[in-house]
């Protein structure tokens, strides 16, 4: 089997671990793979390009916090390839396996005994003049907010092609049930059970006291219209990337055609989670 | 076709248009039936007790405000028969049609134009000494809540059998998504899209500050267990019925295998009335 | 010095204390009293009546949470006594001293090095046809709910002469600064410093979203007529006692002209329970 | 008396009503002046510049919305000076006065019948190697948030010289009674009665669920010292103008020696802008 490791490079001991991992990998009979800069830090893997990367490897380990799955998975996006993430740092809601667990979890994966549990993925299209600009997934959130000189955006806002209403904001995020937990809890949105398919529409420090989260099924296309001729605002996806918007500019978000298979080892766990992390 | 028509008999208006509607009814070669409450204000119509009405009529209307709704559907849960709503009051989430377009609503529903929107209704058991000692349905929420002399109740939560947390709180809402908008959204729980199967657990005045709304799959059961040895508290179902619980009652909640019926002439409209009514 | 006590005497390691605290102060030449059920499980201490007990006492220490501090501080409503909380149980926002300092604390108070917080106290009283029917002081809070079948209250609101709006909801809290970590937390309110002069009203699960929590002088009156002619509603006080109140009554709370004089070693102390009990 | 007018000069009706206010004033015998950009659209009021206007005027009239009656009251921070707000669009916090009453309000003005509602202002001290490097005064808030980005910026904060917490946020708000309304309102902080001293800290999405709104007298310094590397962020005063901070910044605020003189015409109308704005 062909296994690819994405890792926290900066970190000394993120670094130590997937060494062992790639050498564990190797010495069991599978190939491993990485992308150059995670190279620097291995010993014995095979360098990839960006595009080979996702269309050779079998398996992905991502070694960090969720911070680095979130970049991790947005390799193999579209690519029906399973992830295990592997914490290096506190609780985490995407990495499935904590750090001293790691080699019981290679071999139960290497043997077959685990299991995909395939998360919902949505995807976005920005329209400037009538044409998609740009397109982007997201595994979390998509999040569309206001520059950092503080003011309030307005949008206007259709679902599933019905007008909705307009918002004056800082901003509104567009969620998955496994972003839920991230950004869109901190603007007061529910905590949502990540086999789900729903989409969670919340709104960040809204103007109206009425503009509450909503929960909507994934299949109807959010439409955003901005309307805020001379403030600055940006797209971020998986907060990670930014793409600025302009005036005028639609955003259509909605459940993507294709998931992401996290790998796990049991059905239960994510209540445990919630009540731990908070 | 045979129809029943159930009204808030209390209010003048609401009588005599429920009078006209059977009248309408009449007309058109139809049958409408009554309980005996309702028959005394209605005119031609005939009375049937509560267990032949549910086994007897093939399409139920009623005559009111949201309140009105729910005591209505609470008559034929577990049957198949539509539903209609019609408004005489503020802005609703549960009726259909306004006074004033009743009777094309009539037409249409004579000619068989129109469409029905599935439900998701909840199921709740009452478990006393490993027994189940009571059984209920609801379509908009399930409370269990402390008495009116201020207290908090601590409960013991499980969810699809995998322990979730303890809360101390005035008490949980479990709604669905029709129920999203009522008391839910109240204690600060998120709009559901109404065709979703989904459920959402809602502490009331949670004393732990992590205590948050969460969305749920409804195939999960919701096992709550209470802990207040001297504690009064209260079951109440979709704000109707209550029951007096008692401590070290279960109470374990799910989607109901039935689903309530909505008439409905168009798919469009939830959006519009979130933004007219908040 | 005659020092009063009041404990939890139900718990065992309370009264164990208590008996040791009352020994010390005894030797130490103070003279130490008790009501009657706290005499049974003291041993050397006097017994006194309700009516006497503030009249004879110089100071009161109570031993046990933040309910018994506030069962203890209504005992001394209205006199300068000062109060001293020990704390038997969780992290308190009422008790100053932990058990395990408690030797400590008593020979600072004896030598007199301790200063006095007067902390803000809230006056109600209940208005029936015209004339006072009771009137209650609060630590804490006093609040308005709704009975445990669960409806909506509707009451009308008037500040400092002025009228302010209707409410629907389960109820309403009016907190001082002291209780502002209290129930009123749980129900939205805002942090407030305890040294401060200001009532807090806070609306429980309001129906309308744009009541919200709000911060006002405490020398406005607020004042509080029911309005919801079949629902039984209840006047809590500080968690504590409980009084029916009727359909149309009026509840007037503004501040007390009197103080609580809590003991205190020193200024700070208040963000590091916040930081630690939340 | 000497008259200074600050308007909206980009709207049209704005202008002309403030043309029309110059005239009234002139006619009865008053002087009024304006700065450079205001001088454009008025007729026969005096120019001067921002240094001399307020060491001259001896009452100030703005006229436009919320946003003008905030630049225009950064003209006369910390000088005596009463202000008026004459207000051309949305129901508004500030301004005093509807378009349609101005003139009566003039008459009062000149007959000397109106009073002043003496504001609280806050102050801020940017500090940066140990030097003060920037001051600033608000009428409504400072905010420190994060750039557009979006990421969570880390700040420690100290209230009254005691250690408070640290908050991983998209930022925080410093408020006044004031400014309670604005921005800190839609982030989840309470309404403050516009006559009372005390401080507002509202934080912005808070990452942690236990970080809430608190009321805080503003006598006692918010220091926030800024602990995220790589991320940008901005201290943004009255949303009007905005200070880039640099990692390791501190933020000193705390109340203004000097006050903001509303000129109000009755001692009541707060609940009752309360309930028509929400």
């Amino acid at each position: 089997m062909k296994f690819g490791i994405i890792l926290n490079y900066d970190k000394g001991d993120t670094a130590e671990l997937s060494k062992r991992i790639a050498e564990f990998l190797i010495i069991n009979g599978m190939e491993v793979f990485a992308l150059s800069e995670e190279c620097a830090v291995l010993e014995g893997v095979k360098e990839l390009s960006k595009s080979d990367f996702n269309n050779t490897i079998e398996f992905l380990i991502v070694v960090g916090g969720d911070g680095t799955f979130l970049r991790g998975s947005r390799q193999i996006f579209g690519y029906e390839i399973p992830i295990l993430g592997v914490n290096m740092g506190k609780l985490g809601f995407l990495t499935e396996v904590e750090k001293d667990n790691v080699f019981e979890a290679l071999k139960e994966i290497i043997a077959g005994r685990y299991f995909l549990e395939k998360r919902m993925l949505l995807a976005a299209d920005v329209i400037r003049d009538e044409k998609i600009v740009r397109s982007f997934m997201a595994l979390n959130d998509f999040v569309i907010n206001k520059g950092a000189f503080s003011r309030l955006i307005g949008i206007s806002m259709n679902i599933g092609g019905e007008y909705f209403r307009d918002y004056s904001s800082d901003g509104v995020i567009i969620a998955t049930p496994t972003g839920s937990t991230a950004y869109s809890l901190s603007a007061g949105g529910p905590i949502v059970y990540p086999g789900m398919d729903v989409s969670i529409i919340t709104p960040i420090c809204p103007h109206s006291l009425s503009a509450r989260p909503m929960v909507i099924p994934p299949e109807k296309d959010v439409e955003i219209t901005l309307c805020s001729p001379r403030i600055k605002s940006m797209l971020t996806i998986d907060g990670q990337n930014g793409f600025e918007l302009e005036n005028g500019d639609r955003i259509i978000i909605k459940k993507s055609a294709s998931r992401l298979n996290f790998v796990k080892f049991s059905k239960e766990g994510f209540f445990g989670r919630i009540r731990d992390k908070f």
